[in-house]
Protein backbone atom coordinates (compact mmCIF):
# COMPACT_ATOMS: atom_id res chain seq x y z
CA UNK A 1 0.00 0.00 0.00
CA UNK A 2 1.15 3.25 -1.03
CA UNK A 3 2.62 5.21 2.28
CA UNK A 4 3.33 8.93 0.71
CA UNK A 5 4.05 12.27 2.11
CA UNK A 6 4.29 14.99 -1.24
CA UNK A 7 4.81 18.86 0.87
CA UNK A 8 5.56 21.75 -0.72
CA UNK A 9 8.14 22.80 1.24
CA UNK A 10 10.58 21.71 3.10
CA UNK A 11 10.60 25.03 5.56
CA UNK A 12 7.83 27.22 6.12
CA UNK A 13 8.56 31.05 7.02
CA UNK A 14 10.14 31.72 10.13
CA UNK A 15 10.83 27.86 10.89
CA UNK A 16 13.53 25.55 10.70
CA UNK A 17 14.36 22.75 8.32
CA UNK A 18 11.26 20.39 8.46
CA UNK A 19 10.28 21.51 11.69
CA UNK A 20 6.60 21.89 10.67
CA UNK A 21 6.21 18.22 9.24
CA UNK A 22 8.73 16.46 12.44
CA UNK A 23 5.19 15.63 13.95
CA UNK A 24 3.75 13.75 10.79
CA UNK A 25 7.37 12.48 9.95
CA UNK A 26 7.61 10.86 13.16
CA UNK A 27 4.26 8.66 12.32
CA UNK A 28 5.48 8.64 9.04
CA UNK A 29 8.52 6.89 8.96
CA UNK A 30 7.44 5.70 12.99
CA UNK A 31 8.88 2.16 11.61
CA UNK A 32 12.34 2.92 10.18
CA UNK A 33 15.42 3.48 12.11
CA UNK A 34 17.29 4.99 8.90
CA UNK A 35 16.00 6.27 6.36
CA UNK A 36 17.58 6.46 2.73
CA UNK A 37 18.08 10.29 1.60
CA UNK A 38 18.21 11.17 -2.12
CA UNK A 39 20.90 14.78 -2.47
CA UNK A 40 20.78 15.04 -5.65
CA UNK A 41 17.97 18.53 -5.77
CA UNK A 42 21.52 19.92 -4.20
CA UNK A 43 19.81 23.57 -3.27
CA UNK A 44 22.36 26.30 -4.12
CA UNK A 45 24.93 23.72 -5.34
CA UNK A 46 25.60 22.01 -2.17
CA UNK A 47 27.25 19.33 -2.01
CA UNK A 48 25.74 15.50 -1.44
CA UNK A 49 27.59 15.30 1.98
CA UNK A 50 26.29 18.78 3.25
CA UNK A 51 22.85 17.88 2.38
CA UNK A 52 22.91 14.86 3.77
CA UNK A 53 24.04 16.24 7.03
CA UNK A 54 21.59 19.07 6.97
CA UNK A 55 18.66 16.06 6.85
CA UNK A 56 20.26 13.88 9.52
CA UNK A 57 20.08 17.25 11.82
CA UNK A 58 16.45 17.44 11.43
CA UNK A 59 15.34 13.58 11.30
CA UNK A 60 17.81 13.55 14.89
CA UNK A 61 15.13 15.44 16.37
CA UNK A 62 12.67 12.36 16.17
CA UNK A 63 15.38 9.24 16.34
CA UNK A 64 15.58 8.83 13.09
CA UNK A 65 19.08 7.74 11.29
CA UNK A 66 19.37 9.46 7.93
CA UNK A 67 21.67 7.51 5.18
CA UNK A 68 22.93 9.76 1.70
CA UNK A 69 22.27 7.21 -1.28
CA UNK A 70 25.57 8.65 -2.49
CA UNK A 71 27.18 6.28 0.16
CA UNK A 72 26.24 3.37 -1.59
CA UNK A 73 27.92 1.72 -4.18
CA UNK A 74 24.83 0.19 -5.06
CA UNK A 75 21.83 3.01 -5.86
CA UNK A 76 19.60 0.78 -6.88
CA UNK A 77 19.91 -2.17 -4.09
CA UNK A 78 20.11 1.06 -1.67
CA UNK A 79 16.59 2.06 -3.14
CA UNK A 80 15.16 -1.33 -3.00
CA UNK A 81 16.33 -1.91 0.81
CA UNK A 82 15.45 1.29 2.41
CA UNK A 83 13.51 1.09 5.38
CA UNK A 84 12.32 4.80 4.24
CA UNK A 85 13.04 7.68 1.74
CA UNK A 86 13.63 10.97 1.52
CA UNK A 87 14.16 12.80 -1.76
CA UNK A 88 14.99 16.87 -0.52
CA UNK A 89 14.89 20.18 -3.20
CA UNK A 90 16.67 22.05 -5.04
CA UNK A 91 16.80 21.86 -8.57
CA UNK A 92 14.32 18.95 -10.04
CA UNK A 93 16.82 19.72 -13.59
CA UNK A 94 19.37 18.26 -11.08
CA UNK A 95 17.57 15.82 -9.52
CA UNK A 96 15.70 14.10 -12.28
CA UNK A 97 18.89 14.20 -14.90
CA UNK A 98 20.44 12.56 -11.78
CA UNK A 99 17.95 10.06 -11.11
CA UNK A 100 18.02 8.89 -14.78
CA UNK A 101 22.32 8.93 -14.85
CA UNK A 102 21.95 6.63 -11.78
CA UNK A 103 19.07 4.33 -13.62
CA UNK A 104 16.89 4.45 -10.39
CA UNK A 105 13.87 6.57 -11.83
CA UNK A 106 11.64 3.20 -12.59
CA UNK A 107 12.98 1.32 -9.31
CA UNK A 108 12.03 4.23 -7.07
CA UNK A 109 8.49 4.58 -8.39
CA UNK A 110 8.32 0.30 -8.28
CA UNK A 111 9.45 0.71 -4.47
CA UNK A 112 7.20 3.58 -3.94
CA UNK A 113 3.96 1.95 -5.38
CA UNK A 114 5.12 -1.07 -3.26
CA UNK A 115 4.59 0.74 -0.13
CA UNK A 116 8.41 1.57 1.08
CA UNK A 117 7.24 5.22 3.08
CA UNK A 118 8.61 8.30 0.57
CA UNK A 119 8.81 11.76 1.82
CA UNK A 120 9.07 14.37 -0.86
CA UNK A 121 9.61 17.90 -0.21
CA UNK A 122 9.63 20.66 -3.28
CA UNK A 123 11.70 19.29 -6.25
CA UNK A 124 11.62 15.19 -4.10
CA UNK A 125 7.33 16.68 -4.46
CA UNK A 126 7.23 17.25 -8.19
CA UNK A 127 8.50 14.30 -8.88
CA UNK A 128 5.87 12.49 -7.49
CA UNK A 129 3.79 13.52 -10.40
CA UNK A 130 3.64 12.61 -14.22
CA UNK A 131 6.14 14.67 -15.15
CA UNK A 132 8.12 17.55 -13.66
CA UNK A 133 6.89 20.01 -16.22
CA UNK A 134 5.33 21.88 -13.83
CA UNK A 135 8.65 22.75 -11.25
CA UNK A 136 9.75 26.08 -11.12
CA UNK A 137 12.88 25.86 -11.52
CA UNK A 138 15.59 26.99 -14.40
CA UNK A 139 16.69 24.52 -16.55
CA UNK A 140 20.30 24.29 -15.00
CA UNK A 141 21.06 20.90 -16.42
CA UNK A 142 19.57 18.99 -19.56
CA UNK A 143 17.86 15.72 -18.42
CA UNK A 144 17.39 12.74 -20.60
CA UNK A 145 13.10 13.00 -20.25
CA UNK A 146 10.94 15.17 -18.13
CA UNK A 147 8.87 12.31 -17.05
CA UNK A 148 9.08 11.16 -13.47
CA UNK A 149 7.75 8.42 -10.72
CA UNK A 150 4.21 8.87 -11.43
CA UNK A 151 3.19 7.71 -8.41
CA UNK A 152 0.01 9.93 -8.13
CA UNK A 153 -1.55 10.21 -11.38
CA UNK A 154 -1.47 14.20 -11.75
CA UNK A 155 1.42 16.99 -11.72
CA UNK A 156 2.89 19.06 -8.84
CA UNK A 157 2.89 22.85 -8.82
CA UNK A 158 5.38 23.12 -5.39
CA UNK A 159 5.47 26.71 -3.55
CA UNK A 160 2.23 27.39 -5.31
CA UNK A 161 2.37 31.48 -5.27
CA UNK A 162 -0.83 33.32 -5.77
CA UNK A 163 -0.39 36.34 -8.10
CA UNK A 164 0.97 39.60 -6.72
CA UNK A 165 -1.91 42.12 -7.33
CA UNK A 166 0.69 44.75 -6.67
CA UNK A 167 3.25 43.96 -8.61
CA UNK A 168 4.63 46.27 -11.57
CA UNK A 169 6.49 43.11 -12.99
CA UNK A 170 5.30 41.83 -16.51
CA UNK A 171 6.77 38.56 -16.02
CA UNK A 172 4.23 35.51 -16.12
CA UNK A 173 2.38 34.58 -12.79
CA UNK A 174 2.69 31.05 -12.10
CA UNK A 175 -1.27 30.79 -13.21
CA UNK A 176 0.05 31.50 -17.00
CA UNK A 177 1.85 29.69 -16.93
CA UNK A 178 0.61 26.60 -15.78
CA UNK A 179 -2.33 27.68 -18.39
CA UNK A 180 0.37 27.64 -21.37
CA UNK A 181 1.38 24.32 -20.08
CA UNK A 182 -2.07 23.23 -20.40
CA UNK A 183 -1.93 24.47 -24.14
CA UNK A 184 0.34 21.38 -24.58
CA UNK A 185 -0.70 19.10 -22.15
CA UNK A 186 -3.70 17.28 -20.70
CA UNK A 187 -2.04 16.39 -17.26
CA UNK A 188 -4.11 17.91 -14.41
CA UNK A 189 -1.86 20.43 -12.14
CA UNK A 190 -1.80 21.03 -8.29
CA UNK A 191 -0.62 23.81 -6.87
CA UNK A 192 0.43 22.75 -3.41
CA UNK A 193 1.17 26.35 -1.17
CA UNK A 194 3.65 26.42 0.95
CA UNK A 195 2.79 24.45 4.35
CA UNK A 196 0.64 22.06 2.43
CA UNK A 197 0.84 18.61 2.07
CA UNK A 198 -0.36 15.27 0.45
CA UNK A 199 -0.99 12.29 2.61
CA UNK A 200 -1.17 9.18 0.19
CA UNK A 201 -2.36 6.11 1.93
CA UNK A 202 -2.68 3.67 -0.44
CA UNK A 203 -5.19 4.82 -3.21
CA UNK A 204 -6.46 7.60 -1.06
CA UNK A 205 -4.39 10.83 -1.16
CA UNK A 206 -5.43 13.57 1.41
CA UNK A 207 -4.71 17.42 1.55
CA UNK A 208 -3.30 18.34 4.49
CA UNK A 209 -2.09 21.39 6.43
CA UNK A 210 -4.40 24.87 6.76
CA UNK A 211 -4.38 26.15 3.45
CA UNK A 212 -6.05 25.20 0.34
CA UNK A 213 -4.50 23.69 -2.88
CA UNK A 214 -5.23 25.26 -6.54
CA UNK A 215 -6.21 22.45 -9.17
CA UNK A 216 -5.75 23.50 -12.68
CA UNK A 217 -7.21 21.23 -15.43
CA UNK A 218 -6.91 21.50 -19.61
CA UNK A 219 -10.02 23.99 -20.76
CA UNK A 220 -11.32 24.43 -17.21
CA UNK A 221 -11.28 27.45 -14.75
CA UNK A 222 -9.06 26.89 -11.72
CA UNK A 223 -10.17 25.41 -8.41
CA UNK A 224 -9.73 25.85 -5.10
CA UNK A 225 -9.49 22.42 -3.13
CA UNK A 226 -10.32 22.56 0.86
CA UNK A 227 -7.94 21.42 3.28
CA UNK A 228 -8.64 17.33 4.01
CA UNK A 229 -9.90 16.77 0.73
CA UNK A 230 -9.55 13.25 -0.78
CA UNK A 231 -7.74 14.41 -4.04
CA UNK A 232 -7.46 10.95 -6.01
CA UNK A 233 -10.42 11.53 -7.74
CA UNK A 234 -8.13 13.93 -9.80
CA UNK A 235 -6.44 12.25 -12.87
CA UNK B 1 27.91 43.61 -38.95
CA UNK B 2 25.66 42.25 -36.51
CA UNK B 3 22.68 44.51 -35.90
CA UNK B 4 20.42 43.46 -32.80
CA UNK B 5 18.20 44.95 -29.77
CA UNK B 6 17.68 42.26 -27.38
CA UNK B 7 14.78 43.51 -24.77
CA UNK B 8 14.06 42.24 -21.52
CA UNK B 9 10.42 42.34 -21.78
CA UNK B 10 8.00 43.46 -24.52
CA UNK B 11 5.67 45.65 -22.59
CA UNK B 12 6.62 48.01 -19.18
CA UNK B 13 3.81 48.22 -16.44
CA UNK B 14 1.41 50.93 -17.38
CA UNK B 15 2.37 50.78 -21.44
CA UNK B 16 1.47 49.12 -24.52
CA UNK B 17 2.60 46.14 -26.33
CA UNK B 18 6.15 47.37 -27.61
CA UNK B 19 5.79 50.96 -26.76
CA UNK B 20 8.42 51.89 -24.92
CA UNK B 21 10.73 50.75 -27.83
CA UNK B 22 8.87 51.81 -30.91
CA UNK B 23 11.35 55.67 -31.06
CA UNK B 24 14.42 52.75 -31.27
CA UNK B 25 12.64 49.94 -33.12
CA UNK B 26 11.84 53.06 -35.77
CA UNK B 27 15.61 53.38 -36.06
CA UNK B 28 16.78 49.49 -35.77
CA UNK B 29 13.94 48.63 -38.83
CA UNK B 30 14.68 51.89 -40.97
CA UNK B 31 15.41 49.59 -43.85
CA UNK B 32 12.58 47.54 -43.68
CA UNK B 33 9.21 47.47 -45.15
CA UNK B 34 8.36 44.57 -43.69
CA UNK B 35 9.68 42.24 -40.77
CA UNK B 36 9.71 38.52 -40.45
CA UNK B 37 7.83 37.52 -37.12
CA UNK B 38 8.49 34.55 -34.95
CA UNK B 39 5.30 33.84 -33.23
CA UNK B 40 6.33 30.20 -31.85
CA UNK B 41 6.45 31.08 -28.23
CA UNK B 42 2.70 31.72 -28.02
CA UNK B 43 2.07 33.24 -24.67
CA UNK B 44 -0.55 32.56 -23.01
CA UNK B 45 -0.95 29.89 -25.85
CA UNK B 46 -1.98 32.24 -28.14
CA UNK B 47 -2.03 31.10 -31.77
CA UNK B 48 0.35 31.53 -34.38
CA UNK B 49 -2.08 33.88 -35.92
CA UNK B 50 -2.96 35.89 -32.66
CA UNK B 51 -0.06 36.71 -32.10
CA UNK B 52 1.24 37.91 -35.44
CA UNK B 53 -1.83 40.62 -35.19
CA UNK B 54 -0.88 42.00 -32.25
CA UNK B 55 2.84 42.06 -33.40
CA UNK B 56 1.21 44.31 -37.17
CA UNK B 57 -0.54 46.40 -34.78
CA UNK B 58 2.49 47.59 -32.43
CA UNK B 59 4.55 47.48 -35.60
CA UNK B 60 2.04 49.80 -37.95
CA UNK B 61 2.73 52.72 -35.65
CA UNK B 62 6.10 52.86 -37.22
CA UNK B 63 4.99 51.90 -40.41
CA UNK B 64 6.00 48.35 -40.74
CA UNK B 65 4.78 45.52 -41.99
CA UNK B 66 4.64 42.23 -40.77
CA UNK B 67 4.59 39.42 -41.97
CA UNK B 68 4.27 35.58 -39.26
CA UNK B 69 6.77 32.99 -40.43
CA UNK B 70 3.84 30.36 -39.98
CA UNK B 71 2.57 31.90 -43.38
CA UNK B 72 5.32 30.80 -45.63
CA UNK B 73 6.01 27.60 -46.81
CA UNK B 74 9.48 26.72 -46.47
CA UNK B 75 11.07 28.74 -43.02
CA UNK B 76 14.55 28.53 -44.00
CA UNK B 77 14.06 30.83 -46.81
CA UNK B 78 11.53 32.91 -45.21
CA UNK B 79 14.53 34.14 -42.54
CA UNK B 80 17.43 34.46 -45.38
CA UNK B 81 14.88 36.85 -46.87
CA UNK B 82 13.99 39.12 -44.32
CA UNK B 83 14.40 42.48 -44.24
CA UNK B 84 14.41 42.42 -40.66
CA UNK B 85 13.05 39.91 -37.88
CA UNK B 86 11.32 39.87 -34.91
CA UNK B 87 11.19 36.76 -32.09
CA UNK B 88 8.66 37.48 -29.14
CA UNK B 89 8.16 36.55 -26.07
CA UNK B 90 5.71 33.59 -24.76
CA UNK B 91 7.26 30.28 -23.34
CA UNK B 92 11.00 29.98 -24.16
CA UNK B 93 10.45 26.09 -24.02
CA UNK B 94 8.06 25.81 -26.84
CA UNK B 95 9.87 28.50 -29.02
CA UNK B 96 13.07 26.37 -28.58
CA UNK B 97 11.03 23.19 -29.61
CA UNK B 98 9.75 25.03 -32.35
CA UNK B 99 13.05 26.14 -34.09
CA UNK B 100 14.44 22.76 -33.67
CA UNK B 101 11.01 21.26 -35.07
CA UNK B 102 11.33 23.22 -38.15
CA UNK B 103 15.11 22.98 -38.39
CA UNK B 104 15.73 26.76 -38.00
CA UNK B 105 17.87 27.44 -35.30
CA UNK B 106 21.17 27.07 -37.29
CA UNK B 107 19.93 29.41 -40.09
CA UNK B 108 18.20 32.04 -37.86
CA UNK B 109 21.42 32.26 -35.83
CA UNK B 110 23.53 32.38 -39.08
CA UNK B 111 21.45 35.15 -40.90
CA UNK B 112 21.61 37.19 -37.63
CA UNK B 113 25.26 37.22 -37.70
CA UNK B 114 25.10 38.10 -41.10
CA UNK B 115 23.59 41.41 -40.10
CA UNK B 116 19.94 41.28 -41.09
CA UNK B 117 18.51 43.28 -37.98
CA UNK B 118 16.62 41.35 -35.20
CA UNK B 119 14.58 41.92 -32.13
CA UNK B 120 14.39 39.81 -29.63
CA UNK B 121 11.80 40.79 -26.30
CA UNK B 122 12.04 38.17 -23.65
CA UNK B 123 12.04 34.83 -25.22
CA UNK B 124 12.66 36.46 -28.14
CA UNK B 125 16.26 37.65 -26.42
CA UNK B 126 17.08 34.69 -24.27
CA UNK B 127 17.63 32.36 -27.34
CA UNK B 128 20.09 35.02 -28.31
CA UNK B 129 22.55 33.63 -25.36
CA UNK B 130 24.43 30.47 -25.82
CA UNK B 131 21.88 28.90 -23.84
CA UNK B 132 17.82 28.60 -22.67
CA UNK B 133 19.31 27.84 -19.45
CA UNK B 134 18.50 30.83 -17.74
CA UNK B 135 14.60 30.92 -18.73
CA UNK B 136 12.19 31.48 -16.14
CA UNK B 137 9.66 29.63 -17.88
CA UNK B 138 7.91 25.86 -16.94
CA UNK B 139 9.21 23.28 -18.92
CA UNK B 140 5.99 22.28 -20.42
CA UNK B 141 7.27 20.98 -23.80
CA UNK B 142 10.71 18.92 -23.99
CA UNK B 143 13.06 20.50 -26.54
CA UNK B 144 15.54 18.36 -28.31
CA UNK B 145 18.00 20.86 -26.67
CA UNK B 146 18.74 24.19 -24.71
CA UNK B 147 21.47 25.20 -26.74
CA UNK B 148 20.20 28.48 -28.46
CA UNK B 149 22.02 30.64 -31.26
CA UNK B 150 24.75 32.05 -29.43
CA UNK B 151 24.62 35.47 -31.18
CA UNK B 152 26.18 36.71 -28.46
CA UNK B 153 28.71 34.92 -26.12
CA UNK B 154 27.12 34.77 -22.72
CA UNK B 155 22.99 33.86 -21.10
CA UNK B 156 20.41 36.06 -20.72
CA UNK B 157 17.86 36.01 -18.01
CA UNK B 158 14.88 38.23 -19.23
CA UNK B 159 12.70 40.27 -16.71
CA UNK B 160 15.63 40.13 -14.07
CA UNK B 161 13.71 40.35 -10.39
CA UNK B 162 15.85 41.40 -7.62
CA UNK B 163 15.21 39.58 -4.40
CA UNK B 164 11.90 40.91 -2.13
CA UNK B 165 13.63 41.12 1.03
CA UNK B 166 9.60 41.41 2.55
CA UNK B 167 8.22 37.89 1.01
CA UNK B 168 7.59 34.81 3.05
CA UNK B 169 7.60 32.79 -0.03
CA UNK B 170 10.61 29.85 0.69
CA UNK B 171 11.01 29.08 -2.85
CA UNK B 172 14.35 30.17 -4.31
CA UNK B 173 15.05 33.69 -5.42
CA UNK B 174 16.12 34.43 -9.01
CA UNK B 175 19.88 35.17 -7.98
CA UNK B 176 19.79 31.78 -6.08
CA UNK B 177 18.65 30.10 -9.64
CA UNK B 178 20.96 31.51 -11.37
CA UNK B 179 24.07 31.01 -8.48
CA UNK B 180 22.85 27.16 -9.13
CA UNK B 181 23.31 27.16 -12.66
CA UNK B 182 27.06 28.44 -11.75
CA UNK B 183 27.53 24.97 -9.79
CA UNK B 184 27.25 23.46 -13.41
CA UNK B 185 28.10 25.86 -16.35
CA UNK B 186 30.69 28.39 -16.69
CA UNK B 187 28.44 30.39 -19.15
CA UNK B 188 28.56 34.10 -17.92
CA UNK B 189 24.79 35.28 -17.16
CA UNK B 190 23.26 38.87 -17.58
CA UNK B 191 20.08 39.59 -15.62
CA UNK B 192 18.54 42.34 -17.47
CA UNK B 193 15.25 43.85 -15.53
CA UNK B 194 12.51 44.90 -17.34
CA UNK B 195 13.10 48.03 -19.24
CA UNK B 196 16.64 47.66 -20.27
CA UNK B 197 18.05 46.00 -23.37
CA UNK B 198 21.46 45.15 -25.25
CA UNK B 199 21.93 47.20 -28.41
CA UNK B 200 24.32 45.26 -30.67
CA UNK B 201 26.51 46.68 -33.32
CA UNK B 202 28.95 44.64 -34.69
CA UNK B 203 31.05 43.60 -31.92
CA UNK B 204 29.67 46.33 -29.57
CA UNK B 205 27.17 45.40 -26.92
CA UNK B 206 25.41 48.64 -25.05
CA UNK B 207 23.45 48.33 -22.24
CA UNK B 208 20.31 50.66 -23.17
CA UNK B 209 16.93 51.62 -20.76
CA UNK B 210 17.22 53.42 -17.37
CA UNK B 211 18.40 50.60 -15.42
CA UNK B 212 21.44 48.83 -14.12
CA UNK B 213 21.48 44.92 -15.23
CA UNK B 214 23.69 42.05 -12.91
CA UNK B 215 25.92 40.14 -14.29
CA UNK B 216 26.78 36.67 -12.75
CA UNK B 217 29.55 34.87 -13.21
CA UNK B 218 30.70 31.67 -12.03
CA UNK B 219 32.51 31.81 -8.52
CA UNK B 220 32.26 35.50 -8.79
CA UNK B 221 30.20 37.87 -6.24
CA UNK B 222 27.36 39.37 -9.07
CA UNK B 223 28.32 42.76 -10.04
CA UNK B 224 25.83 45.88 -11.00
CA UNK B 225 26.41 47.08 -14.81
CA UNK B 226 25.82 50.72 -15.23
CA UNK B 227 23.40 51.87 -18.58
CA UNK B 228 25.20 52.87 -21.61
CA UNK B 229 28.23 50.56 -20.66
CA UNK B 230 29.52 47.97 -23.26
CA UNK B 231 29.32 44.90 -22.30
CA UNK B 232 31.23 42.80 -24.94
CA UNK B 233 33.75 42.07 -22.20
CA UNK B 234 31.82 39.29 -21.29
CA UNK B 235 32.35 36.03 -22.56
Amino acid sequence: MKNIIIASTSTIHGGEYLEYLLPELSKHFKNCKTILFIPYARPSGITHEEYTAKASLAFAKINIAVKGIHEFENATSAIENAEGIFTGGGSTFVLVNELYRNNIMTVLSQTIKKGTPYLGTSAGSVICGLSMQNTNDMPIVYPPSFQTTGVIPFNINAHYLDPDTQSKHMGETRETRIKEFHAYNTIPVLGLREGSWLDVKGSKILLKGNLSARLFRQNQVAEEIESETDVSYIK
